[in-house]
């Protein structure tokens, strides 16, 4: 190191070195070769063009009338089919990693699954209308259908679950979490992109659910804030190691279920039956028969204090 | 269709025929008009200047003194009145659509509503002034009061709702909706914006916290995360169908109410009375009485294994 | 005011005035003055700066190798510096705020901390790298180590905690806060900068997380979403003002303790001991021992209704 290096220039160097030899040593939080990782930014971008093409007018582009649409949507799609085909054959090169020549298919194999989820919009938005018309029917404070696409949180999680749900199917590697994580972000509500949920679902204000890998949802099923759909407790394989995969861990909800805010169901083998109601703070591990309606009993809770004074007393013992 | 294009163009072709054809069906999911309807980065645009004049020094702008300060406050001001004119003014023809000029008094109804929240803020401010002053005195982790406008999210939901609420009198449409999902998705705090709230109110944490649309809450309230003030059923009109509107379907809190975690109170006719507390975890539908304290009664659990072998066998039925 | 000014500017003008005046009140919502406070904006660019050198490749840049890193390093480590010095010297004048030329030593001060905190780095990767092998241990959904860091939200909150727990042990104002708040508005985790959090740490899901100023959590712990680890009551002066400070009011959590989504451990004497195990939503204000499994009792709830009209007259009363 050149005698002229200030103490702070010294300093920033060794921090420097030692950084880039951390990243020598065998690790993984990071990434250092030649195939890139997909992008963050462009998953961002990709669900805000694909956001576009679900619902046009209520996006970026406005002004949009049956004379220019078709525009709008030939740019998109031909530019999402470009953006998709990038990302996914990174995911798919990043699974079989090799060397680089040992993968050539991954480019067609990435067109055919960026072209397959395209192919999948039409219906996806069949699916969305019939969650939409659920939203307006389910919240008494909804004003209209607009209102809903609008601004509407469960509305923005489902609409990104449904998407990635497809690349899921498809056996698209990081790029579904990456879609339905962007979604938990803004919307607090965290689906898996394995979850399989039918049409008119419906989740109000959402902050806090969850729903994992391996839930079934029937039809017209609705949920409010803070509803955990988790697992019980996990297989260990015979040295005692956690099973990763796919065996059913997480519950089962029949058509038309309602769960209120802050239950929990958990389980794989729990199934809530058809028109089940589940109320709010309930705490179940077992299954429920068809229109039952499982409530919390008498309050558990005692009432302490009636005056000021013994207000404050009480107060450091909360 | 030319048959020199490949094979990938002509799937392109058909998902683009087929997303067009899908805008021409009725339905919620589009808006195809040359009417368009607000737009939510111009409603983010709108929500960012206004917090620049409740707070400024805070905020994008800084190196401001009393010198420079009436420049920044002029621009802004200005600046404001078109930006809430031109959306307002989208979100009212929108609500009154038949054509563009059987609605003429739009543009100045819109302008009207627009110069009226501006005229607003320096009241806005005095509360938000109280609400500060009730977070610093309510959370011993506060440093100062600096910090709380700068980093506490209870703050920046209640800034926005109080902006929201007015737009909400104003009986402007969509507009004050997305303002508050807009700070719903950046803090976890569900207020809507039709719900009447009192000064020196403090939300600490906040994540998954719900405030429905027709609460009342007087002065000096505090809640912490995720407490529910929600509906207990809807009321259904005579063919089974929820009715929508503004009968009071959520709970009323007095002044100096205090409701500690994941509480939950449900229920237009339950009245929380003067300077009671709700314990963390409580679970209410019925009223309580002033300075009562309400607390969850002996935990509900039961404690199993004390060896690490008994807990291995014990964690599947966990 | 002229007489040629328009209604409309006659009130804008009145209401710039009203506001301008309300910022020469005394007041916490405004700070006029030279010596600008820390900006939002900038945190925000230092977060991104500091995980782009935790995490290469994972990132903004891609196509990162050996061959390259170095430049991408150096010029990152070098502009932090320079990022973290201003930001750092702005919130230290502030906390001492007499006149400018009275805290001279404020600029190599900052300089100082901003050195400390990059010389940390290679230490907080080490330790992150023990919470990501605890994420892939802990959730049977994580398909790699890969997926975790692109996209759990609990690692991105604890690696802005162990940014952020630095400054604050080295006592700047502000900024450790402001890191962790644009932490929790992305991830719904609310961890305070001044929580001591042993390495190999896992938070799965995540939102609603609250993890207090106080709270001290061994090696290994694994937490759920909803989890609150807070406060029982406040201390209180002699006026019955509350303390402000750092004594212990949270909870203790040993070495590889587990606790369930939306469980709540309160106080400051409250010890869970090592290896124990706490069941989905308990509520707990008292130690536990070591190794102890605690579940919730039997289900409080009760089961009504099990035909549809039996539910229906039921609904109002959930």
């Amino acid at each position: 190191m050149s005698t002229d290096l200030t103490t702070k220039d010294t300093e920033l160097q060794s921090v420097i070195e030692q950084l880039v030899e951390s990243y020598s040593a065998c690790g993984h939080l990071h990434h250092l070769a030649h195939e890139p990782l997909p992008s963050r930014e462009a998953v961002a971008e990709i669900v805000a063009d694909l956001t576009e093409l679900l619902y046009p007018g209520f996006g970026r582009r406005q002004d949009l009338h049956v004379g220019n649409i078709g525009y709008l949507v030939g740019g998109l799609v031909d530019g999402l089919h470009g953006k998709l085909t990038r990302q996914i054959g990174r995911a798919l090169r990043h699974e079989n990693p090799c060397d680089e020549t040992a993968y050539p298919e991954a480019e067609s194999e990435a067109e055919g699954k960026a072209l397959e989820l395209l192919r999948r919009l039409p219906e996806i938005r069949r699916t969305l209308e019939a969650d939409v018309e659920a939203a307006y029917r389910g919240d008494p404070a909804a004003k209209s259908h607009h209102e809903i696409v609008f601004s509407y949180p469960g509305v923005e999680a489902i609409t990104v679950f449904r998407l990635a749900n497809v690349l899921h199917q498809l056996k698209v590697a990081f790029i579904p979490r990456m879609m339905t994580e962007l979604a938990h972000s803004r919307t607090g509500i965290d689906i898996h992109p394995g979850a399989t949920i039918g049409p008119g679902f419906f989740i109000d204000h959402g902050t806090g659910v969850v729903i994992g890998e391996t839930c079934h949802i029937g039809q017209r099923v609705r949920l409010y804030q803070g509803v955990t759909l988790g697992a019980l407790s996990f297989d260990r394989d015979s040295v005692g190691e956690m099973v990763h995969g796919d065996y059913k861990r997480h519950p089962t909800l029949c058509d038309d279920v309602v769960v209120y805010a802050n239950a929990t169901i958990l389980g794989g083998r729990t199934v809530i039956g058809e028109g089940a109601v589940v109320g709010s703070n309930v705490w179940l591990t077992k299954s429920v028969e068809p229109y039952a309606v499982v409530v919390l009993d008498n309050p558990q809770h005692k009432v302490k204090g009636r005056s000021r004074p013994e207000q404050e007393a009480l107060m450091y013992h909360i």
